[in-house]
């Protein structure tokens, strides 16, 4: 079965989603916005809505330029809190950062949703992009790429031992004998590591999943190797069906080499479908939506998935120069100029292109043709499902469910109702077995509690 | 008028509030346990629900004592932001410690509940109690007390320039004119202090009620310096009607001494009411909590409310100790000495006290009584209002809204219904202004975003 993510970008892919006639009002802080979304995803049984994050708001060459829309926006793990409660079965991802945040109050916050949300959650993992967030955690610069991956693989390993610290039942509540918790199930994780020293246990009890779901989305070496050891779903973008085919196949095997199933990963590619009642339709609403784009947004926007290369040297109508390697994120820069080499494009139509869908690909059509495409992916390899990321709000999302959906329920790819009740359940991902039960020598001295 | 907050202290006040035959069943991680009770909270108009929270799982004295009920929980901002779904009028205060957060990251998270809940969100700032939650953070001890301070009164100055960050009104959201953002109400922080480098702005817009309101509880010195500086409520506890009205008395001096309108600091004191039909009922159900106690569990709280100070070497029918001052908590020890000596308690004593509700004043009676106690402690100027802390929930809790709140509403002392939409206007606390518009000249230079 195909898998399903929505991916509610702020106020679309498109960087000018937002001005469509039919876009929501001034969306960014409004729940009734996010409450609409994650319903209509619901409705489509998808099995997860996803948010993106960042603790920074970058900075951008031209201060005009500050009307780009990626980076206000609400924390996702308190928005997706209130979205558990109008929801009742759909997953909810957020993003969170390994390198601006600490392991237990992470870990607790992610338990808290998975609580509240009976077993929803999912982390999506990353290691942040942008200079702009280490300088509002008291960086002069943002910590290098090898070493951010490194704390990221230690940060991952004490939330995930202190999601194991209380065993499942170690809460009794027993009203008769008066024992509230059962302390032999409780474990100190005393961990003392290169970057992080922790005691634990946690204060909040085993959630619903166990662990909540592990996303992660890089795609460097470091990205790479880091999902094939830790991801349960991996989110990825390719332009084109060959790159996509040849990045499931490594982390398969990647995953395989490393000892597991390789069932036991999850391979997620962005879509953004623009769909149409017919083709004219469909390619009308794409020109409509590229009239609407700044072009000095358009480059201020390819300029940021560079690394914040500065283009302004390079003429408009020439080729994309030879950009060299940053800190800031690899996947981005690689596929980009993929894009432009492979099509041979200017530095004005590489930003007119990736100002559609950022570096994802865009499916234009009507709902039988994106559901060909969808099919064409899944069935040779190229993912186990999609990301749904529409260029605007809420129309985008609902004409996918109303015209795509239905078409992947008919043909057998998706399901026609939720079957299980937690996140895991919907991606066909086993709870995990808590360390602590596995191997009781693992546990740390009770002393220190 | 009275203010009325409701403590949602995990399984109630009392230490055995959980075994009463009516208390929810195993509640700790159920999200319709406190749907339940904050919608029951907001059927009696109370201005706020309020919890308590910690980021570490205190060591006890002996495992057995695991069976305490103060740790384990859910994390608070994410569980109000579950509630500001669940409700529509009722303030949401969540605490949060200054000393093992970063101000970029809770900023952010107060300000995302703040636009969730449309202004309805409060932050009880706190700078931490026990050595558990250090060794969660990679610290061998807990920061001094005066150090703690210190950087709680930098963390607030930086947590609110970032909340001025954006000036209202910088979300255009024009589709027109494609302006999204106006960035000349867009600010830099650059702030560099002695504990944080923050440069801003916050990517989250300013919130309705502009700064969440304030909340803080400290007694020590340290903590009324700084509650009559920074906050607008000041959570409270005496078991006596003369040293509250001293504390109220001292504290609104003191922050009339440092310029501020006294009216702008709400003062509210906790009390735990057990309530009958008639006073030997509610005597009876004070017995019956009582006698659910187990001993080894109260002298186990005295001691971790005395600092984790060591009972075991002294009679328990004896007196108790001088209590050498720690750096953990001294509110909890000032109330509890002062209670010992006030009444010629032994340990044994003081210890089945306290159970009852923490070191609160406990008001054991019918409807007509406990409402008399609260007018008499508002009118002599010992309270603004009141933190309603039950023995047990939801039963306690519901007792209170049903045969208290009707009689404080019939003699003009409650509100009959919401006048407001926002916490600052239930608690009569105006909007703050944006510091950045006061005085423009004190936004950071633009370039480092």
């Amino acid at each position: 079965m195909i898998r399903l993510l929505a991916f509610l970008i702020q106020t679309g892919s498109h960087v000018a989603g937002w001005r469509h006639p039919e876009a929501w009002d001034n969306p960014l802080c409004d729940f009734e916005y996010f409450r609409h979304l994650a319903e209509t995803a619901e409705r489509g049984k998808f099995d997860a809505v996803f948010l993106a994050d960042a603790q920074g708001y970058p900075r951008v060459p031209g201060r005009e330029a500050f009307s780009r829309t990626e980076s206000p926006r609400l924390e996702p793990i308190s928005l997706l809190s209130a979205l558990s409660v109008a929801t009742s079965r759909i997953g909810l991802i957020g993003t969170a950062s390994t390198t601006y945040n600490e392991p237990y109050s992470l870990a607790r916050r992610f338990s808290t949703l998975d609580h509240l949300s009976a077993g929803r959650a999912g982390w999506n993992i990353v290691t942040s992009t942008t200079e702009s967030e280490a300088h509002n955690f008291g960086f002069e610069r943002h910590m290098g790429h090898a070493e951010r991956y490194r704390r990221a693989a230690e940060f991952v390993d004490v939330v995930r031992g202190l999601w194991d610290s209380w065993e499942d039942g170690a809460v009794l509540a027993d009203k008769a004998s008066g024992r509230y918790i059962d302390p032999d199930k409780l474990h100190a994780l005393n961990h003392d590591g290169a970057h992080f020293r922790v005691a634990g246990p946690l204060n909040t009890p085993r959630s619903p999943q166990g662990h909540p779901v592990l996303v992660q989305a890089g795609a460097s070496d470091d990205g790479r190797a880091f999902a094939a050891r830790h991801a349960e779903v991996i989110f990825t973008s390719h332009p084109a069906m060959e790159s996509a085919t040849a990045f499931y196949q490594e982390m398969k095997a990647l995953a395989a080499e490393g000892g597991r199933d390789p069932r036991s990963l999850v391979i997620l590619t962005a879509i953004t479908p623009i769909i149409g009642a017919n083709e004219a339709e469909a390619l009308a609403l794409q020109d409509d939506l590229d009239d609407l784009v700044d072009p000095v947004l358009s480059l201020s926007k390819l300029q940021w998935m560079l690394g914040d290369f500065d283009l302004s040297d390079y003429p408009l109508d020439g080729p994309l120069p030879d950009i060299p390697p940053t800190d800031a994120s690899h996947a981005n820069r690689a596929s980009v100029v993929e894009m432009a080499a492979r099509e041979n494009l200017t530095i004005r139509q590489l930003a007119r292109r990736i100002s559609a869908g950022r570096s994802s690909r865009t499916i234009v059509g009507t709902g039988v043709q994106v559901a060909d495409e969808l099919e064409g992916w899944y069935r040779r390899g190229a993912a186990d499902g999609f990301i749904i990321s529409p260029p605007y709000f809420p129309g985008g999302l609902s004409q996918f469910v109303d015209r795509v959906v239905p078409i992947l329920q008919a043909r057998g790819l998706f399901r026609q109702d939720y079957q299980g009740g937690t996140l895991r359940e919907h991606l066909g991902l086993a709870r995990p077995p808590n360390r602590f039960e596995l191997d009781p020598s693992l546990a740390g001295e009770p002393e220190c509690w």
